[in-house]
């Protein structure tokens, strides 16, 4: 169990998931001693029973990716992935490192036939409800085939987390013009235009407005550009909130609007909290693994589980291996160079 | 004259950069027919006696930057970059074509010795007051130099315009360790570190959230993510603005409490206005340059006029020709060549 707060926050986030969804089953791996005294305060997740398996040992935050890999058996994080890579978890949620979750979660679980690269995906709030956007930063850099994977995978996400029938999904540019952009956007442009009979519409170019305007259900973008326009919105948002705050303090009139408006503000905040949104899902591994925010709460937490029960309930993985068949995208790397050099 | 509101905003606009300003002069390039009555109507910018510049002829909005430098000779855009190539105006600004306005820039005014590719810079409002970004997307792929031409020259209109001292600038990233990021980015750091009796500060990488906290005076970046970004924090902007209207508007109990709240939340709103920042300025250029939005107001213009007069008045072009030589970069890319190959 890692995070700034593990393993309290973890274990209540447990607990305020199960109380949303009876029906979820916990294995908590983690230092057995400190989990116990906080198990026995829980109302339903001690009910559950659930198995501790048991590890004192833990990555690091700052541990680097490739020291995690090599001296991370035996961590509570390795130990959970095991436990999904081995079918006796459906899936699994850590508030830990994420460079070392995602390298260690490639190495156990391995990736999706027919998927080159995993990606990382997240929800955000829209104008018009709540859209999803990949890669947020696994990838510094994309080719065109590795955006059309992340389309696939985007659009599966869309439809078993967001719940969305036919998902649209537009690929983030400089403009909306066919010639705009790298060449790499280009030409997966072109590759999504040419996929048919596919349960998602492609929507063409969009620019960096459309992400919290909802014009699309899927932002597809490499994770250099999806990291800095994810943290561009989360910044905005501070921005604005702390000089709504100061605004509101400014005078004893604004203080007293500010009361009466409180509950209609209220819900505003709650439709933008950053803990409905908590829950970074790596899509491309042959596993389901949800990292959750190091900072968040137990709310925060719930919701991560909550996504990561989504996507394990509705086939998550069963529907990208279906569909990747069903485009003819199902070759490894390796099979694709095989068929070229033919 | 160019922008969804033109000739008249541009009037209005030059007239209340006037009344912010009493030394400016103009030169007004366009129809006369149309000029004339809209200038009758002013009280400060007609008792300047602005020259007129009649053209009849413009470059339309949707006008391929190509189409633009070849047909374009003699419309009011290219008129108006003659003045300023021609030494007759020290600064021009227009809310037309960005693109077709920075091709003819381009090549009406040459680059400044030194500077391989202009950048469009922007200033932004955050926590802190306020900063500038570029590069807002002249340029979809930057090397290494580019980069580090953009921070001297971003740091110098950091200086000239926001007033700031000794800039900090930072190179956006998706991560502040070292290892981050794009070669291009690591290799500028390393230069940017070596250049010394600079007056700015090298702050190293900052991340997208660093953009509205203001950790920096300049943001240094490429042209497709700093698009991203600034469309990005817009977007974000206007979802929450929206968002808050809602929550103002849901019961009876809330409008009164906006209404005690107005002038605070109006302080705010003004503090963020997108008009305020209006003026994305070409850096690099032999000649000062400032695009205006096209769907601005007189207000949003004369904005834009401020930013060309400071930069004019503040000897800009000077400061940045003295600073590449001081920094031994004030080299044309084909006598780098040379020096590389001799």
């Amino acid at each position: 169990m890692g995070g700034d707060r593990a393993p309290d926050m973890v274990i209540q986030g447990a607990e305020v998931a199960l109380e949303r969804d009876p029906q979820l089953d916990f294995i908590l791996v983690g230092d057995e001693a400190r989990i116990q005294p906080l198990l026995a305060k829980t109302r339903r997740l001690k009910l559950k029973n659930p198995t501790i398996v048991h590890t004192d040992k833990s990555v690091g935050a700052s541990d680097k990716p490739s020291i995690a890999l090599r001296a991370g058996r035996g961590s509570s994080m390795r130990l959970a992935i095991d436990l999904v890579g081995d079918k006796k978890a459906d899936c699994l949620v850590s508030a830990g490192n994420t460079g070392a979750l995602m390298a260690m979660s490639k190495f156990v679980l391995r990736m999706v036939p027919g998927i080159d690269r995993p990606a990382i995906a997240g929800i955000f709030p829209t104008l018009r409800g709540e859209s999803a956007m990949l890669d947020l930063g696994a990838n510094i850099d994309c080719d065109a085939t590795n955006l059309v994977q992340f389309a696939i995978m985007g659009q599966i996400f869309a439809r078993t987390v967001l719940g969305v029938e036919r998902p649209v999904v537009g690929l983030l540019n400089v403009g909306s013009e066919e010639q705009k952009g790298h060449e790499a956007i280009r030409e997966a442009a072109t590759l999504l235009r040419d996929i048919v009979d596919m349960p998602f519409t492609f929507h063409g170019f969009v620019e960096g407005d459309d992400i919290p305007s909802g014009t699309v259900d899927v932002i597809v973008t490499d994770g250099f550009t999806g990291n800095v326009a994810l943290k561009t919105a989360e910044g905005t948002s501070r921005l604005i909130s702390q000089s709504l705050r100061d605004a509101f303090r400014s005078s004893l009139l604004s203080r007293i609007g500010y009361l009466l408006a409180r509950p209609a503000v209220g819900q505003m905040r709650q439709r933008m909290d950053p803990r409905r949104y908590n829950g970074a899902v790596f899509l491309g591994l042959n596993g389901i693994a949800v990292k959750s925010h190091g900072g968040t709460d137990a709310l925060g937490f719930a919701n991560a589980i909550g996504v990561a029960a989504d996507m394990s309930r509705h086939g998550f993985l069963e529907t990208v291996t279906r569909e990747l068949a069903a485009a003819g995208l199902n070759k490894t790397n390796d099979e694709r160079k095989v068929v070229a050099t033919a």
